[in-house]
């Protein structure tokens, strides 16, 4: 028997999969089950709001939403659930990002996103705060969101040169 | 019996009217029908899709709207409906506006919003433009609108001083 | 006999055409007639004044005007007829199309010009704008435009990552 | 026996608080115990320390945390926990915020501050965004933030005028 | 006889008038003939391309044009002349300038704007860049201006406390 | 006999000159004498103070000053003399340039610089405009730089495309 | 006997002192000697050539210099002496002083500035930093740096609520 | 015997280490004693909070700490030490370090890192910035760096052009 998915990882594009496939291998490494798919809010509205919709009732407890440009995506998933969202920007062709990251954050009172860092490490970034939601209900990935972090503070080395 | 609008003008919240109530002027300056409505993307996003998805049946031509911050209203509107949309980008508390230009604009291929001023001066040019669908098809309109920037045009004075 | 062209492409330099040729295959798809000229505001002051005053009478509906840095045409344009000018900011070399956005888009009130996203994407948009715009009295452009639309949104698939 | 705190609210500065407290009012509201104090990066940094490691054990669940300027609390907050931290960037004086957003969301790959919109907004925004992490489990808060969600749609009226 | 101007100050609006006429204050002060005129590249086109085709033949040996926004009158009458011509951006109402600084400096290669800062500043400036222009030719000018330099640096007190 | 030169192109540095040498090609071909040297504002301060206060005993009639980053050759440069000046800012490492055109455009009162765009546009451009300037008092000069602006608007094609 | 000045504050303008004096009182605080003078890179560039090339036989240790707008005062005396130079932005009235900033910010190698904040927290900082360079010789000043710094630590209340 | 490093040089990332080095082959050619460590405020907040509380003790009298995006680690360890500490901003990959550099120079008051410029200038800067500081109290590190910058001066060619 499958676990059904804990966190559902979306995005607005098929190009958007290279940059958010790091939060699906954060999630794996901590073993949360999620799903993956393409929502776009501007290409496929009907698809968003039954996605959102349903959200809670599919078992889903956190959703990562990643978009660019005029990126609507992780805003309009608030607007539709209460489930705790968090978006990632993605590095837009012409303003970097910076579009992006604004249409994410800014959100109006009522309906919040909570926003990682433009591209790559954000998506990195939202798969580690899933798993820090996730963490507070189940001791299994408590310990081992413990034990990555632990992990990625041993590897920082001490003395890149010895003068 | 009342003529069923041409032009929806439509706003995330009550706080906008003010800005977007310039573009209502321009309307009944040209005789041009309207409604104006509160249809908020992120608080009302049912009333949002009904509205879309509807304008058309109800004789809307096209749609101004105008939204602030992370501003999601124009672009998921155009997204639920192939009429022309136009958005104003409400000034923002922090940001002066540049969140909500660039949330508006920066709209990916396949659903266009074509976007105006920052505040007053975009409601104003919203309509405008609206009118200047409407009267392709409305010699009254043309008319009017041809005459409306006549007299702007004349009532440009010269001499500011006369040294 | 040849159909006069509804929309007009027009374009600064001859630099501009591998954006702006985006607009022109969205038009041959939808079947509206066009025409594409270079016109530019800086180089051809009367050209564009010539071009503008008459855009109206040579059966023009809309004009579609790219421009980059320093971007006047699209305002000019707008401000010589009252037909719909709709802008697209080329993505500059140095400041990556900031700056033609805000010189298209912040036009004063009076003289509006639809402003669509910067480079490609908003080639492309401008002319499903313009086409939402001719199907309002064009019914086979209408249904054209809605079936585009329809397709684009089959065309999303469901599931990058089957976990 | 009153309840160990779920959230805490943690600001640089006595200054943030006519921002902050708005998002102990969402909370109050939706009953969710919390605790607020000041805690600066920069001038009270063995402060900080104590209140991020001891955080967990206090019975912490959620951590948000609002600073302005270069913005380091939310992210070092985060660097010594791995509970969730949510980050409110004050507007400052200046940059109007801009600096306070990116010190706070451009987080390396690692260390994940989950990031609200600048000013009042995020403050409300954290604290909704804190509810929805709290009512994975607990109904109780789930049901009265449905409630909060449902009272904030119900209360957006329709016609602003009637043309 | 009244010696005809050899400066133009030009602006888009009469609003803009209480930041130009710092210009014209200079100009009198360096007794250097000048005349203002209101001449809105948007609102007022024709007149635009008959002030700039026609300013070399009244004599006019440097044009100063102030515009805000999408600001578009000094490159366009740039565009048709090939006299130096001096740009002011005017503050904006939303973005504080930077879209008139962008619009006015970022002139494509072949038709040369010199632009000054943003606002008062910038109004000032341009009319003593006209004046050392003039001065090269006119030695009772450049006398002048020499002096006004001098007398600038003398104002400089040095000593704000004497702790 | 060699002419002394009218033009001063100065920059801050080597790097500079594949930007700047096209300001020399416009002066070459506008037959204006012109001298091109190394002044940096940072490295050789006393060089700089000795070239701007020896410039107009020189015969030096315009000054073209390249710089990038925090751009101060131009700005110093003016304040050192009452000749016209015009600044180019160089595209920057990092910051594309912004950088520079701010710290050359936004001159307080009192000391103009006529400021060009960023990059090769602006080198051709700052040299245009030192001919306009030359062109006051040179008929020669004039008749040539008419000619290159007649050539340039006549080498606009008309049609990218037959449809 | 007065002690010789171990900080020589600059500024452009006698209009900087409301912010520059918050450094003065840093000083005065801790005890260090300090002068304070109105010299301006544009306005006196032969009397910044002077203070700038003389402080060192002076005894200045430390130069502060505050500039706005093209500021380019700290990098000019920067290149003028091999003292360390700490730069304050002034908030400028236009771009709210990212103009100063990055024209202080972006010295090219060769030539350091070391930036502070924008406006009152960059003066009082910049003060600070001049107190820690000094301290580094004179244990004095080490003692009430610290002592500064703890007091600044303690004064740091706790609980803004006590809900 | 080795001489205890003056300068320490810390990092967030092994990846800053090419510009950082920067600062180390300056150090090592004006022979002040330097070390280079590793310290990431994000990943290893102990060793952090550990280096820069004994830094003073350990010898050290300047700190130069690189960092980009979120950049907290100059302003935590200036938090944590009174000594002086000069930050550095990387280049980051979506916005170019405007978001490090601004992380790093918008300081509150009480807590000052004296900024230098985004990448390698920075680095170099840095270094020479730490020079100016040890050349106070060592004559040799002054009579070097006076060298250093002399040699600079006079590398700078004159003529890129003979016209």
């Amino acid at each position: 028997m499958t676990k059904s998915p804990s966190v559902g990882i979306i995005m607005g594009s098929q190009s958007d999969w290279p940059v958010l496939s790091n939060a699906k291998e954060i999630l794996e490494e901590l073993q949360i089950p999620y799903e993956a798919r393409i929502v776009s809010a501007h290409r496929t509205p009907d698809r968003m709001f039954t996605y959102a919709k349903e959200a809670e009732a599919n078992g889903i407890q956190v959703i990562i939403a990643g978009a660019g440009g005029a990126a609507h995506l992780p805003g309009m998933v608030a607007a539709l659930t209460h489930l705790p969202v968090f978006g990632v920007p993605m590095e837009s062709a012409t303003l970097k990002g910076m579009d992006s990251l604004l249409s994410i954050v800014q959100m109006p009172k009522g309906v919040p996103v909570g926003t990682l860092a433009i591209g790559k490490a954000g998506a990195i970034n939202a798969a580690l705060l899933a798993a820090s939601v996730v963490a507070l209900q189940d001791e299994g990935v408590c310990e081992r969101l413990k034990a990555y972090r632990q992990a990625q503070t041993d590897a920082v080395t001490d003395f890149p040169v010895d003068p």
